[in-house]
């Protein structure tokens, strides 16, 4: 018979087992994280209608949807958790209490150009609060307290929250009467650092930016120090525009509460740098960093939205919300080294029989599972030493071996496989054991 | 604007959150009993090429995928979790451990005509134990202790794990000289319950079957009992085929170690009338009923196969698995009120604030999720009434009250919604009195 091929589409992450004991606790300790601050499941169907999917999408991001037909139905494979969220509350708006505060975490598909540490399906992990017409800003300051427990329980505590506030700059840019201009303006502005302040003075002079404008631009970009110096020179600016006070008035209450909610200042900071590009986002917004993996990029991103559903409803529901891009941070984590498993199998035992009738094995092996240990028989008829080989292989950490002697006195042989240390045990002894 | 009508596609499930916590609850038994097992988790990408996918499909499966072009590529989703295996053995061949041992659970999808209770996009829980070669008849006897774990798990005791070896009936026929009508008998003999002894015996007297034949055939269908008596009478059946006799001796085996295993007689039988449909199947099969609800089907099913991934690779590699259709079940068990979880919501405590700064509110409820109190803070500017309105729709069983007295005592006041009981209480006997 003709062989074909076994292979994985480019772009579709594919682990062997050891891995993906590593990748799904990963999963786990985001999930338990997002359950301990009460966000609740849903999750929401990979096909959707095209009309229903796409009702807002439009240039790069409609490039990249698996769209096709089956039947007579235009369908889409979802791109994001947002839109299916943005669905899924006008959908079930009087089933749901407000504010809806909902985790998913599920693989989401764009086919973008293949590429070193670019997938084209990928595991999103978001957490979002929608408001009923309106949201507190305090929940503003919930989404920091969230990702610094989450990271946290991803075992790192070398990482940054940037926060920032889009009404600030944007205020700032109505005062000057600049709005107009903000796009490039801003594009000038990010390039401080790579061609210095004189040269970006010069170009906003070459767009005709009033003397007086660039100068509170200036002051602006080049606010520094602790978050709390940052605010107090915010606060010093004077702008009298509505949109920067309220911006500013925000970013002061979220860190207030980001403080309460016991997020240390070495783990977050203001930063007004960071504006998430996208018009997406309408007030707060958060960037994530690894302080040793800045290459990585931003590990957690999100912000504050205005009006999620505007395309299904004309409910107002304003919301906030992160997103964790699993399968890119623990491809580059794994990468780098950067994470261990805390357990390298499935199974803390493997039970080996000495003889061939397992009857006894097997009824050890109950003992261990019922005892909450996981818990392998080895059932091949195969030399003893192939059967280490197999827990070794399998980094399963201890073995069990029943043989003769070990029926006849009713004990068992307990080998811990890392430092070879061999007991000859009671099965209650040898449960402790394997417990410690 | 105009307003595209958010829904879902038909065939695809979409639960309100209570219910997802309930389907979420059922997955992790069903993962947390698989590992038990020590088996190894995988996960396979949902879309793969058509190629591959499809390499062995034909018939009715093949019209049911989703299939399309993206770019140069054509493309299926995955309709079941064994296709994607034996590629991923036949892959990753060189890096495994044999026997191989793993658990998937995921979504498929089939574009069946939509009818209740069906689904086009569904989860598997899947294991398989895939040998190099060869594999012990032991592993048969692992699937129904798995199965018996997992139903107990998942709350049912009233189960029954049916056990049959396709090598029986086959031998059976084989010694008869009827493999080649094989399919009609079974088809006759399938309908004994409803046209009765006299007809089948009519209906293979047409078909040209001998008269010793068919005396056979009907002592075979007759055998019932304990499932130690059925063993005792396919022995006394005296069937000389080899086929028949490899097929009793595995069956033995089976039932030997099932009962090694520790599930109780209650929960599993031999019965010679389960053949799994399909060819696929060579020895050991398997289906799963829950007395009380057999209208449900099978809800657990499975068997051994002789050759995993013979599509893609010349090593023989024998294997025996089972599968939870868990999207079905959940559908079915829901609707019959047959399951409850045992937490109505994610937070076990909704901390509320009388007073404007929420900064002690939050305090408490860092408090409680450092103690792992799943804890939720209400950040809403509404009146009372409405916060506890909130956590009643919701279902989460405590509130606490955090106000000026509270706060000038540092004491909580905590509230059992169920009992209506209230407490003033330290934050340490808060605690201890949630988590009891």
């Amino acid at each position: 018979m003709n062989k074909i091929e076994p292979r994985t589409l480019p772009g579709f992450m594919e682990l062997l087992p050891n891995e993906q004991i590593l990748f799904n606790e990963m999963k786990e300790k985001i999930t338990k994280s997002y359950e301990k601050f009460g966000f609740l499941p849903i999750d929401t169907p990979i096909i959707e209608m095209s009309e229903v999917l796409l009702a807002k999408a439009g240039g790069e991001t409609e490039k990249q949807i698996y769209r096709f037909n089956k039947g007579d139905n235009d369908l889409s494979l979802r791109f994001d958790l947002t839109v299916p969220l943005a669905k899924y509350v006008a959908q079930n708006y009087n089933n749901l209490a407000f504010p809806f505060r909902r985790y998913q975490i599920g693989k989401v598909y764009r086919g973008e150009r293949p590429q070193k540490g670019r997938f084209r399906e990928f595991y999103q992990c978001d957490i979002d609060i929608i408001g009923d017409g309106e949201l507190a800003i305090l929940n503003d300051a919930t989404m920091p307290a969230v990702i610094y427990n989450t990271i946290k329980e991803l075992g790192f505590n070398d990482f940054c929250i940037c926060i920032n506030n889009r009404k600030i700059l944007n205020g700032l840019f109505k005062e000057l009467n600049q709005e107009e201009n903000s796009v490039e303006i801003m594009r000038i502005i990010d390039k401080i650092e790579k061609i210095g302040k004189e040269n970006v003075i010069k170009c906003l002079e070459d767009m005709n930016v009033e003397k007086t404008s660039i100068d509170r631009i200036i002051e602006f970009i080049e606010i520094d120090g602790t978050t709390n110096e940052k605010l107090e020179k915010l606060e010093k600016l004077q702008v009298s525009e509505e949109l920067f006070k309220q911006g500013l008035e925000e970013l002061k209450q979220v860190v207030k509460y980001i403080r309460s909610f016991g997020v240390p200042d070495t783990n977050f900071k203001v930063d007004l740098s960071i504006a998430r590009g996208l018009d997406y986002y309408t007030g707060t917004v958060y960037e994530t960093f690894l302080n040793k993996y800045r290459e990585i990029g931003s590990i957690c991103s999100g912000g504050r939205y205005d009006n999620l559903a505007e395309y299904y409803t004309d409910k107002k529901l304003p919301g906030v919300g992160v997103s964790i891009g699993l399968t890119r941070l623990f491809y580059k984590l794994n990468e780098l080294q950067a994470i261990e498993t805390s357990k390298k199998s499935i199974s803390k035992v493997l039970v080996v029989s000495m003889v061939e009738d397992q009857t006894k094995a097997l009824e050890v092996g109950n003992i261990l599972r019922n005892a909450g240990i996981e818990t392998e028989n080895y059932l091949e008829d195969k030399k003893i030493k192939a059967k280490f080989k197999y827990a070794d292989k399998l980094q399963i950490p201890y073995v069990i071996v029943i043989g003769e002697d070990e029926i006849a006195n009713n004990v068992v042989t307990l080998k811990n496989m890392q430092t070879g240390e061999q007991q000859t045990l009671s099965i209650e002894e040898a449960k402790k054991a394997i417990n410690e």
